[in-house]
């Protein structure tokens, strides 16, 4: 095929430099070269290939998983890669696995709850691989209220065991990734129970496969449970469903940093403070952000670039037709998907910055941030992944009728991303954390105590809640703190006129809960708010290389004048501006389209991504789309003969008109 | 298992004769009638089994689907089916496949474009299926704009025979359902070119297969273009890739009804009106609008049904936790997509009837209704289709961690729907051409000439343009009259400033191009408008069946006000009612959400769906869902083996540090 770039024209038209956005982008030169060399690493390696994985059969297709597993520690080991570069190996390699559970659940697990004993047992084992874990909490019956889990640990003073059970069918353990056909051990969560008396979730170390021959030790019923979304997807994992008959395990198996049973059967509570596990929580979902921009960021790349090379309508005289990216249509939904996929990026790194913060104030007993930075990371969670899971839909529709072939990447893509809306807190619940946490910070305000952190604008609810909006002409909407006071003004308002309404209900929780659609607004207006904030701050940051702070700041206005746009009713039912100075967002924010334009190609490309990691036939670097996605279709099994199976006794006859017709 | 209505106390609780309600969803007694008996036969027949659907393998699915459509064929035949019964079996089969585009597109367009003679020579074939036909319009590289096209047909009057010829790469015919593997004939679309003079696009009758062994014929690359979204879903069909290298076929296989070309090469306009095509673009469009109902109604059952079986959350002294259909955030997501279902419904009954007295308008010569008639369809298939796609994602969203299951049906559901959102005319397309007809009504106001039809309200623009909403209570938004004002304001006051501001551009179609993703919202508030008046038109008409009236009543009111409060900024920004008003109607909408839930179960009842088309553990009539659950998960290949392929080779050395890392 020719060596070609076909986007090589949109390139030379950026005005920023590109190289500098690469490391904006990564957060460092470093970050920068160890992504570059990994993604180029698995890139390069046939045993990664992934572009055959819709084609596969769910046996296939876990098998071949396995392999990748298997081959990328290895490589690991062969490089003597270090633990920051393993983990960019595995993002790379892009295919959800066992190994994700083992790292990510299992062994932070038993760092956080285990004592320093049991960390020392069991940790080199897991470093080495020696055994495989998995965290089976969520049950058939169970998911987000953690505290209905019905599975039991009993203790037995006789024997010194826990003895665990799945009482009912609703308690089998249900979704736990890893579990359904490898994990060796798990750490499982049920009700404590000693003498008779409920202590409540605890967590416990419980092997489940022999090491020998990998059965199911005696008690545990345990498989698959079965294909979920998507063609590839998820199905390269093993979610796992996980039954009980009375399995006994050690005192010792029993995750006992935070509370411990003694020889005895008696429950202590240590005095090491429970909230060490919001802190978790605050580290696992600031990730989830993280994740966010990267899976949102690669379908943008994929529509972007299919979206210059994509031609339709408009030829004049015979020239070539107008390119897609052009028309304003596909501007005003690609453009604002660009500008939050930056804007996701920037709040996840400050969320990493957050989490540093509350763990050194942990570590000093200072837990007065921990609320504020646990609703605030909880609520940008719930915000971010699902506007990611929408926007990579909408990037699929905006590739027209090629975006529904797997060739393009776009649905694989999507139905590995949508869990992310459920896991880890579902994004409705989480908004009503945030909302409950909202109305606790308003009834406050007459206390004299100030708000904190995100909520911090709160403090100034007095000047919010009357203010005006000081835009006359479309130019205003580019200064930064009219933005801001717009959607302070915003998000106050929202909240005090929630808390107002929840006080004429009988009861609080009567009010919270009638109330509650109003108070999802809220909270998204308050999510929204921090997002728009932390873009604001980081364009005022020092930036190298010439054009950079120049883009970011019209992505950063594109970001902040979409979202009004899109919720233009909050900003008008409250009061914070009027429909004239909609009117004039919109007109700057059309304005902004085209200043961006020019730049789209570049700016996608700043994000570094291999065709590789990519996945995607419409997404590739050259732009060369149409040669490609012929060459892809062959691939597909049906074309492996000419005349498909079946047509000897399901067409043939009815084209002969033999087809049997009974009398009946 | 146990024979237990788990909803039975749901069902005890509706105010409403449900089986009216049936008759009323269906149509008709008659109508109900018929897919009742059809939905049982291809329930109760093991060879239209689906189940097992999503775990297949590409091959072993489409050879089942040709299995599925001969078996199909087969019990038409021996029940000596009348059409309608025999176009709802194949509706309730539920599978994509080369059937669907043989009766859907290729004898429409031979009845539509050939002559009375071709129509006699190519019918009977196609009637007894001794040919199989598709229709091969789009290209690689030209999907929306069909005036692009690239194949041609050129006239050789030496033999009296068009050449099919594929002069480019993108050029190839991509996508046509039916091509890849079965179809043996094709109406395709190519440019007709007499004596070097290109005559646009023109259909014509080319066979592709031989009718002995099923090769392609000498001159005709084709193949299936590969994997599509979803497990299951569209890839039980044959979209297909196909190249004509200079395919010869004679004269009269070329379409002749709008047009001729004579022996000598002379190329013909008849004196039928072109404008019949457009008739059959708003028959096809209006059964998309009744297929969005029945995709929307699907989903929806299943969520409410699964939302009144889960419990989370909510337990009181050990007593059951809360069903979460009883959250306040459930219902705001859940009953508006239970009324857009039924909204949906009707006005696609309405549409029904519109294509009809369009078809007799035609037939006496009478064009004038069909502008606007085509404007309606095509908004209308673009507003349906979109909310269904979001609405049945947002119901696998309501499902929580199990949606994501295929064992739910909604990932399946979703990604078969889909495409709806592009064929057909991609969605903003189509709504751009709605845009485009509102303004060239709005510039004829002045005029005299009253506006017809859906758009008859423009009439009354002088009024509407400064009217105001009479909302003094919450319950003011129960009014017919007043949502309809409200909504017919809304409408013409988008359109009004959308002609404002495109006067004030260069030229019109800069205008146009420049204001465009403001006139899709134009465009959408017409449509909705068309929706909420329909509903309130159904409502308003005789209707057997106590309570049936009450809740079509209440979900009525539900669509108009969930559809103002989610576009709450258009009717504030037009002016058209005040935020109090807005904060009233929002008042009202919770207290609907009230009135409805007793009803949501037999609502959905109502339907009349098998379990067999639902297709869903979590949406099962008997609620029974938990038990079904853990035994689909059995039914996973990777659970043939206690011990998985694969672990020998990458697990088993894993645990036993036995892989092999070579020395670099």
């Amino acid at each position: 095929m020719e060596e070609m770039d076909h986007l090589a024209h949109e390139r030379s038209k950026a005005q920023f430099d590109v190289d500098a956005m690469k490391v904006v982008w990564a957060g460092s030169k470093h970050a920068l070269d160890v992504s570059d060399r990994m993604a180029r690493l698995v890139a390069s390696d046939p045993v990664f290939r992934k572009d055959n994985r819709t084609m596969l059969g769910r046996k296939e297709l876990f098998k071949n998983t396995l392999r990748k597993a298997a081959h990328a520690w290895k490589r690991v080991h062969e490089l003597r890669l270090t633990e920051e570069e393993a983990s960019m190996l595995r993002l790379f390699l892009d295919e959800p696995s066992y190994v994700d559970l083992h790292w990510g659940m299992f062994v932070p697990a038993i760092k956080g709850q285990g004592t320093d004993e049991q960390q020392k047992k069991w940790l080199p084992l897991a470093y080495k691989m020696q055994i495989i874990g998995c965290y089976a909490q969520t049950e058939l019956g169970h998911g987000s209220n953690v505290q209905g889990l019905e599975t039991t640990a009993t203790f037995d003073p006789k024997t010194d065991e826990f003895i665990i059970h799945s009482p009912t069918l609703t308690s089998s353990k249900w979704w736990p990734g890893g579990l359904g056909k490898i994990s060796t051990h798990a750490v499982v969560y049920a009700r404590l129970i000693t003498d008779g008396k409920d202590h409540g979730i605890n967590g416990f170390i419980v092997q489940l496969r022999s090491l020998d021959d990998h059965s199911p030790l005696p008690g545990i019923t345990i498989g698959d449970i079965g294909t979920k979304f998507g063609n590839g997807a998820y199905n390269t994992m093993d979610n796992g469903v996980l039954r009980f008959d009375h399995v006994r395990i050690a005192r010792n198996q029993m995750l006992m940093r935070v509370s411990q049973v003694t020889r005895e059967g008696k429950y202590l509570q240590s005095d090491v403070p429970r909230q060490l596990l919001y802190g978790t929580m605050v580290y696992v979902r600031q990730t989830i952000v993280s994740d966010a921009s990267k899976a949102l960021s690669r379908a943008v790349c994929i529509a972007v670039r299919y979206s210059a090379v994509r031609r339709q309508f408009g030829s004049q005289d015979g020239g070539p037709e107008t390119q897609v990216i052009d028309y304003k249509t596909q501007q005003s939904r690609l453009f604002p998907l660009l500008a939050s996929a930056y804007a996701f990026r920037f709040v996840g790194e400050w969320l990493k910055w957050l989490y540093a913060d509350v763990t050194r104030r942990l570590q000093a007993n200072d837990f007065s941030t921990l609320p504020e930075a646990h609703a605030c990371t909880a609520g940008l969670k719930s915000l971010t992944t699902s506007a990611t899971a929408d926007g990579i839909e909408e990037c699929r529709k905006l590739c027209g009728g090629h975006g529904y072939l797997c060739s393009s990447g776009l649905p694989e893509l999507f139905a590995v991303y949508v869990p992310a809306c459920t896991y880890e807190g579902d994004n409705v619940v989480l908004l009503l954390q945030v909302a409950r946490f909202l109305m606790k910070t308003v009834s406050r305000l007459g206390s004299g105590k100030q708000p904190v952190g995100a909520t911090a604008y709160m403090g100034r609810a007095q000047h919010l809640m009357q203010c005006k909006c000081d835009v006359r002409g479309a130019e205003d909407w580019l200064k930064p703190s009219i933005i801001l006071e717009a959607f302070e003004a915003r998000a106050v308002r929202l909240a005090v006129n929630c808390a107002q309404n929840i006080s004429k209900a009988a009861s609080p929780e009567e009010g919270f809960s009638e109330l509650s659609a109003d108070l999802l607004e809220a909270a998204v207006a308050h999510c929204q708010l921090i997002i728009v904030s932390k873009f604001i701050e980081k364009v005022q940051q020092d930036m190298p290389g010439p054009g950079v702070r120049e883009q970011l700041q019209i992505l950063c206005n594109i970001y902040a004048l979409s979202v009004l746009h899109k919720h233009v009713g909050d900003f008008l039912v409250t009061g914070c501006i009027t429909p004239k100075q909609a009117s004039l967002a919109n007109d700057q924010l059309r304005s902004l389209y085209s200043q961006i334009r020019p730049n789209a190609i570049a700016l996608v490309d700043a994000f570094n991504y291999t065709d590789h990691y990519l996945g995607s036939v419409l997404g590739r670097y050259d732009g060369n789309v149409y040669p490609n996605l012929y060459e892809e279709a062959w691939k597909d099994p049906l074309n492996d003969s000419v005349v498909p199976d079946g047509y000897h006794e399901y067409i043939q006859p009815l084209l002969k008109q033999k087809i049997r017709v009974s009398r009946l």
